[in-house]
């Protein structure tokens, strides 16, 4: 099925316990990319600025990515993002955020992308996921991702995003603070009382919860010790999930517990290098090994 | 296989967002003995003061847990213990603590229980618990928990101790700080060189990671929503754990692995009661339920 994501193209320089990288590539639109890639063809729909050297798109080159629905905005600048991780790296201290081209209008949608049938609206304003969802009138899958931002700023939008989406993706501190739940099984509940079919609440280095309304599944995550700079992991994680999703074309319950166990196993990839560095050389065979590997790990009798 | 357990015996006073709990049943080798107990018999030692009703120890009746090594000791009082739980409960802040007869000498060990084969050592003093464990000259298999205050206070008598188990039980905090290692894979690496052969990492409400020379296993936890009182669940993980692996008679990879799934079950009946309430109360039944379905969660293809 056709798969087209929604996202940021961004500038990270990014630093953690283990190094630190400049200028270098990032923003959710080309994580997510890179990971579903490695499943089935995906087309990416974001905007630049004209000061965004289209060099900067080689890891993608030579991989089934459709990048002809980015736009190139004169007279605007590249989203630029300045963050730290440290400790334990389970989240991100912004040091500088220059919102740019984010800041004006959404990309528009190529005319002939509105036929996409799984589509993932990466994290930005609900109000702006719902004008893109509008746009894809023959989606089966809509799935989104959100922020505190919007959960505590535009609650009424989120809530009636919510009710357009098939599924929501967002991080287990998001979804406490949506649903002031602080169990993370009812926290999914309350979500699915919102509209979606099903919420995939990912719990960084301790792997990702599945709740919906036939299933409650709980997928590992693949225990890399190779942490070199968790950028760009839950979007990874997301394009994994509706890659697999989108190359196999259901979303039934079984399916989407392999697709998040994908997800898992790619993320864990995106761990091992700043920027998109690792995703970039990813190969089919090497998620292969690793899904066997945390199948064989996750068992027990 | 025979098993014991050394350990506290406590009053604890709870306080958690759902209710509040007074001068109750608790301590380390209460816990551990109940959760062991629906796997094997289990023999405990202990000390409490003249202040100790034993009508207290009601809910261990008709379980086999032989309570003859609980010495009552004349002109000392019971180990009482007030904490609070906040927010997703992950934490317990203690209060006030009266260490009472804990802040004296050992339990004595009765003769007639140095045989045992199987011997957990619950937390306390490091070089206490090496005393304990040169009484048991036939043990097949050492495990012990610890603590922060340990790590931080006495790391060269840790360090001793480590020398002599064969497991080591402690949170993931714990790993981090006595490792000074972020990541829990590398943390549990790290430990391993201490002496342990294996070394089990808590990660509370998102399960268990076993690191061993020969295994890397993520055990899930059982996602109970109605969670009112955390006390007690890593002290009966540990008691689910090894209460199966005496009931086995070894502890190769895959015992390990199924003993570390029913602990993760038996924890989860703790959670939700105060005190030692829903645990007195489960069946090998009801575990075996929740054993299924916690395989059935984790599944994927």
């Amino acid at each position: 099925m056709s798969l087209l994501v929604t996202g940021s193209i961004a500038i990270d320089t990014i630093e953690t316990p283990l190094g630190r990288v400049e200028e270098a590539l990032g923003g959710s639109a080309v994580y997510f990319s890179l990971a579903a890639a490695l499943f089935t063809p995906v087309r990416m729909v974001g905007v630049v600025g004209e000061d965004f050297d289209l060099d900067r798109f080689k890891p993608l080159a030579d991989k089934p990515i459709d990048t002809s629905g980015v736009e190139v905005r004169r007279g605007s600048k590249t989203l630029r993002w300045h963050a730290r991780y440290t400790g334990a790296m389970n989240s991100a201290e912004t040091l500088r955020i220059e919102l740019n081209v984010l800041a004006e209008h959404g990309a528009p949608v190529p005319p002939e992308f509105t036929d996409s049938r799984y589509v993932f609206l990466a994290n930005t304003h609900p109000a702006l996921q719902r004008e893109f969802a509008r746009q894809f009138t023959a989606a089966d899958l809509l799935v989104c991702d959100t922020m505190n931002l919007w959960i505590e700023n535009e609650p009424d939008e989120l809530r009636k995003t919510l009710g357009v989406v098939h599924g929501l993706v967002l991080n287990e501190g998001e979804a406490r603070l949506l649903t002031q739940q602080m169990n993370l099984v009812t926290a999914g509940r309350e979500i699915l009382k919102l509209g979606p079919r099903f919420v995939v609440i990912k719990k960084g280095e301790h792997g990702s919860l599945l709740v919906s309304h036939d299933d409650l599944f709980l997928v590992p995550p693949y225990p890399t010790e190779r942490v070199l700079d968790p950028t760009g992991c839950g979007d990874s994680f997301a394009g994994g999930m509706m890659g697999y999703l989108a190359s196999r074309g259901r979303f039934d319950r079984q399916t989407l517990r392999a697709a998040m166990a994908r997800g898992s196993v790619v993320a864990s990839f995106v761990l091992e290098s700043f920027s998109v560095d690792a995703l970039s050389r990813v190969t089919a065979a090497d998620v292969e090994r690793r899904l066997a590997e945390l199948r064989e790990m996750a068992s027990f009798e």
